[in-house]
């Protein structure tokens, strides 16, 4: 390991994460390309026809490259995806005559939305993998799951622990209601499967605090009587979004992501790409017992590779002289320690491969 | 009026509104200058010392700037001040017995925050100017608020009337909640008068979809039993606004806008940069009779300079001559329509003058 600078630099945070390359440079080229009125993309009107053909192109490209069935909504709201925790029992919880939804318990973020939805109703756990510190996706059985739930809700990949579901369950008493934060653009998914799946923008769609919500249009217009305006999913139908003054900027971003995934040849080579970055990290990690990666085989994430050193007294140093090569935020989340690696979209297959290499040179070191 | 393209262009719109221009360059600057983690501002963690670094230079400017009392919290919430106007009857609607709160009707934001409020409760409206179309601000008379409201709700300044309250009342039974989107950092206002301030970003503040909020700490930690997380008051006071990523782009522009502020010299400044920008538009509008300001002359806003011309025929060539001319977003809202400048912190005095110049020149040649 030399001394001298890196070459490069890395960034494998959890996110707010790395965007493509070409979209930042994009930002900067675009964001203040001043077009006639002299205005930078912050500075214009949400109502104006400027920001409409950036919604049109977002609408546009997201639909057709997720295969968006025709009767599902898109919504961009305010907060996040943890105030979307809220909107969806808020929205969909009334549907139930004993106001009870189901909760898939597969982690930090999963108990977070089933802590939030216990404020509006009964929020019942339908399975859960705490039992082996989440490092897997348990199984959900349909007699589990109460006959009059509202929704169903999972969360289709956790950051924390590094797992994914790899399909999803069929054939439950009520709709399926997807957090897909960490996935969402990774992957295809087959949206007719869901009623609903939001996801915060800062992983793979763009800069924080907006959510990307699509909702199968039958759920909509049920929502409690004490919803907040901005949090009712019939208000976002009717206004499409534009109730308020949205985040100008996110939907931006997100029109430069939605065209450069375009670009890559759409979802499948993404996701082509994706599974090809995580398979090279997982080969080194398999190869010897020297690292540890916690998720069950069949249940591994393709964007956290989740993993510990043999012996965990060496963590520290492992990431600290990653970050001395140009490799930046890998330390584990703070509630399990550890290592991770987090491969969204925005990673290029040379920012793996330096990490794979820096996987090989500390084992030669310190194995 | 030549036909040559005009050398510059100014953007009235209301908002989302122009930024300084040494900000817009700064953003373009430094949103990309790659640190040595070689992420922009928007793939950091909220978590991770740069952003803390930026949270504590916003915090810092905002207090010393605005002479925040120690004991008002300050916030960054999702959603603009839209989210608000259900945030501030969820955390404060509950201390009265009858869950009342009056509302001070002076236009449309004015009334949708009203709305909002009788979602959770009584809302009476406690003054009004509706019945001379908001041309002015009514007088508050204490045996006009409900004994027991739990607050008492203005608009400072109002963006389609252009109006905006010189003195606020005193002497209230319940503590002052003012929506301030359209005046923060515009002037100098005393915050130990209010109980709560809330700002959407996009006047005066930065991108869109933030909201910031000052609420005094004896309000805090009332919230009604389904208030959503993000929206309690309590759980921005304990996370210090960061229970979720908060939108860390806006919170970025903030930084620099604070720091613009202060090497103005500060909000006194401002303010009297401001007031000389809309003294020389008010002084044209008043030098004959060819137009019509419409707010009261003691009620003017110095943000939002909004007339008619007394030919109303001439409104639509007015606007786009302007826009020939290089003066953007001069038409009113469209509930009132006329003519409207909205001259924020970041509209230059040149831009100012140029439109002086221009009303000159169209009262010439259509006078």
């Amino acid at each position: 390991m030399s001394a001298t600078p890196p070459r490069h630099a890395y960034n494998f945070c959890a996110g707010p994460a790395t965007l493509p390359r070409p979209v930042a440079t994009r930002i900067r080229e675009e964001f203040l390309a001043h077009a006639e009125d002299g205005a930078s993309v912050v500075e214009i009107s949400h109502k104006g026809p400027r920001f409409a053909g950036i919604l049109e192109t977002v609408e546009t490209l997201f639909r057709r490259l997720c295969a968006l069935p025709e009767n599902h909504h898109l919504f961009f709201m305010h907060g996040g995806a943890r105030m979307q925790c809220s909107a969806v029992p808020l929205n969909l919880i009334g549907r139930s005559t004993t106001r009870t939804a189901g909760y898939v318990e597969t982690g930090l973020f999963a108990q977070q939305a089933s802590r939030e939805g216990a404020r509006y109703g009964t929020a019942k756990t339908v399975a859960s993998s705490v039992a082996t510190a989440f490092d897997r996706i348990p199984s959900v059985r349909e007699r589990d799951c109460p006959q009059d739930a509202a929704f169903i809700h999972l969360t289709s990949n956790n950051t924390v622990y590094g797992t994914r579901w790899n399909t999803f369950p069929r054939d439950l008493p009520a709709p399926l209601v997807a957090d897909a934060t960490s996935d969402i653009l990774s992957r295809s998914i087959d949206h007719t499967q869901f009623g609903v799946v939001y996801a915060g923008f800062q992983k793979n769609l763009g800069p924080s605090s907006m959510a990307l919500v699509t909702v199968r249009d039958d759920l909509i217009g049920q929502a409690l009587p004490r919803t907040p305006r901005l949090l009712d999913y019939a208000v976002q139908a009717e206004t499409r979004s534009l109730d308020n003054t949205p985040n100008t900027f996110a939907v931006f971003v997100l029109s430069l992501v939605l065209e450069w995934i375009r670009d890559q040849g759409g979802l499948a080579s993404v996701e082509r790409s994706n599974e090809a970055k995580a398979g090279l990290l997982y080969g080194e990690l398999d190869r010897s017992s020297f690292y540890r990666p916690t998720a069950h085989p069949e249940h591994r994430s393709i964007t956290n590779i989740v993993f510990r050193l043999a012996d965990d007294s060496l963590t520290g140093e492992f990431v600290a002289l990653a970050e001395s090569e140009g490799l930046f935020g890998l330390a584990g989340h703070r509630t399990v320690g550890g290592v991770r690696a987090s491969v969204y979209n925005g990673m290029p297959e040379d920012g793996v491969r330096a990490l794979a290499g820096f996987l090989r040179e500390f084992e030669r070191l310190r194995g």
